[in-house]
């Protein structure tokens, strides 16, 4: 490291992307870019080395690559002493193990592994998580663009189970429903016990609506997302905190806190 | 005829109301006491002579009864010379012929009947039913208090029809979906091609929201219903209109073009 | 206390209501009597003794009543050593203090004054809070019948306040707004920097959006109330947890958590 | 023209776009390429010879150009026979009068000149003034981006002046409105007497919503615009239309009908 790479410690983060000429690597290095307090030191994507990031003193790495190559990328990072901000897909307990072993024997370094970079939509989620208890009945609303192939949406089932597990441990019973006659499909699909309806139409992007109802309320927490450039906060976020979070960090929920 | 009920012509409109002490007669009586413009005169329910409306010189009866009394009062209002504003359910089009066939020997004669007198409700239809030729998707999400039977409500199924019948005679082809993966239930109801979704909650009372998009924009036409009341200015509406329209009007449309 | 009064303890609740005969009270008794876990014991209002509370071996009171009987409700019910929820209006600092004074003397024994018992309201208010400091913009649009006399309402003033409060501890700086050519008032009232917009038509009745934007996405957190019965689970949980609480808990927040 | 031009009356229409390297040319020369019934036979802007859309044989030009060259581009196509769509702006009364008179001569060619393409913001104005006259309330809410310079918007106002004139003709009076204290803006801005209120937040794009109240309901038309390419839609209607329709069209109102 050399002495202007030392001073960068309380200078701006030194950042390097891994997968920066996908889809969202693109959006990350542009953000990293824009972002006063941090500096694009490393660019790196298929065919390019690792040590790049090393040789350009990189603090941070930020990984939007794929679940075949991401656990070796990790396996280096933590090698070279580079905490790491994670958007890449396929993490099973197993390879979150083998993460936390690696971490094991480098108690300053600090891993965030994120399925969701969305402030919005992880705030809509834990709001959802505390509102359950207080309901009597609840109900979850997706509307996206009709290219979409799964319904409902990933974010609406992981926010039912949520919801679910919440009322379950608050002691509440079935929502109330006195349908009697119902056109098949009408009340949505039942994610353990929370109906979940999926809309599809041209010209929607990404929204959600958690709606909680009680005697005489409503309750309604809606996110909209209108661009994949609404991850960008969460991983600078994400950036900012990991260096003083040793250890691995699952989802942003803790660094919204 | 006596000469202070002359006089009513071109004062207040006498108004008589048919079932009366019901839930809906009550909340008539109260709409028609409470109008600047119009005279309650007559008030009749189960037991009573209809006669009283003759007798208290009623220009316009509103009827809330029901389907097993309903066409004995109208050939009475017929036979008497007395408009008719009717919201009692049970027409077929056998019922209207009829109604139709005693309107033709009194030309001057008006009867409006509708099957709901929701200003907001029948303007979202009528809307909904000119935008739909416009946009590639259409989606119905209403939204009732989890007492309701019927999954979708009467009003979404019917919005439905509406806009199914005005997008094939536009030309216009089934709403683009793509979904492949689908948890059952999750894209709702098929109503004649048109997605319906039914949410029941606790605090609810009766809600509907008309969704369009088209290529970057979605339009949304919603209604929300507190209250029964709110009925009312549909009722006081056609009662000013009945004496103006000779006939057999169908609905609310066409008094509000 | 008699000895089937000793069993209560175990038992149902057994509340007494002050100011049984008022708008709320009324709700309140009704709620209480519908509560599977609660027995009401003791209904009181102008001109009936406090006493009947007392004979009737209520553990815990609802105090609906005015700011200048309140006070001597309360001292009344710490020297019999009856817990209280007191929904009635008027606690300045001055007063709390007295409150927390008498209850020095009463380790055992609980009061919560709450002005808002709205479940609803009060978390909108809390993630109103907590979202605050992730998003760059938030206003406040709330929505009420024609008959309010004050705009914004109080909910409004106070959530625009506690989202103020926490962008300046997080250190935010003011929301971009580059409007330079307005209608005096398009942009609604400013109070503490946060933007607040209060719609007034016929047919509404208490409706509350807290909208947070950041680059991309946006979260709403919105708040309908239908009927003041909207109360009555906020007045229920604190009944359930006042035994259990005690000295002075303010806000209904405490006990959401 | 050639045998294969001639052809082309019963093939796609042709179609020339001048202004064809501006923001919204862009997005209509992609559209028309985009359109099966539809040929993109030329493209002009600043420094191109208008002649080159006579030559490739244009029936309709869509002129998104400037105020300073939209009237010789008019004059020029009236010359050559060739319809026109126009979305450039600064029409007054004196220029449309002009453009009357050219096409005084041309019995058989039709221009289409419109502030708003968007169909989604033109059918919203047009359900909004039928609604009008039938509630007692009626206010505006607008949603944009931070950077947009004005408040209300354009469209906001327009809409408000709609519906002002609507209820005028109805014989309606002012909104009900018990507002006695008010934080200053609270209420909106008054536009000839409708409320309108103007929201601004980061990651918002374009929206509006037109509320209307009536005892017990209420009825909302929104309309969400995300993106420019939602100019479209009604673009390629007015191109398909304006050959059909001789004279001066206003707006995209008639052809919506």
């Amino acid at each position: 490291m050399t002495d202007e790479q030392e001073k960068g410690a309380t200078g701006p983060i030194r950042v390097g992307v891994l997968g920066a000429r996908g889809r969202m690597g693109i959006e990350v290095c542009k953000a990293v870019d824009g972002a006063a307090d941090m500096e694009l030191v490393a660019t790196v994507d298929q065919g390019d080395p690792l040590s790049a990031v090393a040789d350009a003193g990189a603090q941070v790495v930020v990984d939007f690559t794929t679940p075949d190559v991401v656990m070796d990328n990790l396996r280096w990072c933590v090698d070279q002493g580079v905490h790491a901000v994670v958007g890449t897909t396929g993490f099973t307990g197993q390879r979150l193990d083998q993460v936390r072993g690696w971490l094991g024997g480098r108690p300053e370094l600090g891993v965030v592994i994120a399925p969701n970079f969305g402030i919005g939509a992880v705030l809509m989620m834990q709001f959802a998580t505390r509102a359950a208890r207080h309901f009597e009945s609840v109900e979850i609303i997706e509307q996206h663009h009709p290219r979409k192939l799964d319904a409902p949406s990933g974010t609406a089932t992981h926010t039912a189970r949520l919801v679910a597990a919440a009322r379950a441990e608050a002691g509440l019973g079935p929502v109330p429903d006195a349908t009697a006659d119902e056109v098949a499909g009408a009340r949505g699909a039942d994610i353990d016990g929370v109906r979940v309806h999926a809309v599809r139409a041209t010209g929607l992007l990404a929204h959600q609506e958690v709606l909680f109802g009680t005697i005489g309320e409503t309750l309604t927490i809606r996110h909209d997302s209108y661009d994949r450039v609404s991850f960008m906060p969460g991983v600078l976020l994400a950036v900012r905190a990991v260096p003083g979070r040793p250890g691995l960090t699952l989802g942003l929920d803790p660094l919204l806190d």
